[in-house]
């Protein structure tokens, strides 16, 4: 990285079918895109089934973004359970292909739930697709509507650069240890 | 591998906090021990509830018995949706992380339900752990009674072996296509 305090990070919204992913640069409070897209397991010549197959290319897909953009870090949603235990079985099972591809390539990856994200990029954790959307769009000045998995994935990302901007705050004023207690309130344990 | 026909098979148990693994070399329907023992995320010094670690531990661990034994396929359980959806997700993301570390290092990668592994090596689809460790210390001639997961996981490969054989022979009398109907009839859907 260039600057000192620049930060590339990469933002991930995991699942089986489409996989979002972004990439921004951090300068304090200031973003620049980078990139952003999906990686799709279907239609690859690949059958619906073929779940180690699909796995493989989610893995791949993601390892292939890490050494493209060479994040220094890494936000991934936290998926929850759905209503159908079936598909949070199988989003489990992408959500580990991408953090074992992030982590593998030595990333530190910090997980944000979607209402965390909606709250920090929209305002409020009740925040529609499209106006996650516009607000992404708006922030990182795109000259487009970015879609919407890639939107979340740069969500996710503008969500870690404003935790990482709060969190030095509040660490220079002397309150490191009470917002490392604050920031795993949202978080989910195992 | 020496022998022609002489195949080295890896079976996964997956879990979040403790992977069995097992690995045996089968040659037609002789079967012999190669290895086996457990991938652990818990107690390295990796909080609990640092799941991106974790996951790290499991595809690096894997990845590494791969590396170290080289099979030529593996043979992974098809886990099933749990009575706690939470448990279903951490279970799903091991999973997903286990056949991240199979498939991106090029292993074919075979699933069998629980179900199916002890109708193979037991006899019957209800068998406990304790009737699969004393049937897999026997098949492989082993010295001492091999831990639980190490055992499902041996278990595994040898279901796998079997069904290679059964396979081999069905193909040969013409059947393939009804065998491999047969043989997707127990599997999951995606």
């Amino acid at each position: 990285m260039a600057a000192p305090g620049l930060q590339r990070i990469l933002g991930i919204d995991p699942g089986l079918q489409t996989t979002g992913f972004g990439v921004i640069d951090a300068d304090g409070p200031r973003l620049a895109y980078v990139a952003s897209g999906t990686i799709k397991t279907t239609g690859a010549g690949i059958p619906v089934g073929d779940l180690p197959g699909r796995i493989k290319i989610l893995f791949e897909g993601v390892r292939e973004v890490v050494q493209t953009y060479r994040p220094a870090c890494a936000a991934v949603e936290i998926v929850f359970v759905n209503v159908n235990p079936q598909s949070t079985l199988l989003l489990g099972q992408a959500r580990g292909a991408a953090l074992a591809a992030l982590t593998s390539e030595g990333l530190a990856v910090s997980e944000y739930t979607a209402l965390q994200m909606k709250k920090a990029v929209v305002g409020h954790g009740l925040a529609k697709k499209e106006q996650v959307q516009a607000m992404v769009q708006r922030l990182l000045q795109l000259p487009g509507v970015p879609g919407k998995d890639a939107a979340d994935a740069l969500g996710l990302a503008i969500m870690h650069a404003h935790a990482s901007v709060s969190f030095a705050a509040m660490a220079s004023k002397g309150s490191l240890l009470r917002r490392q207690h604050a920031q795993f309130k949202g978080g989910r344990t195992y």
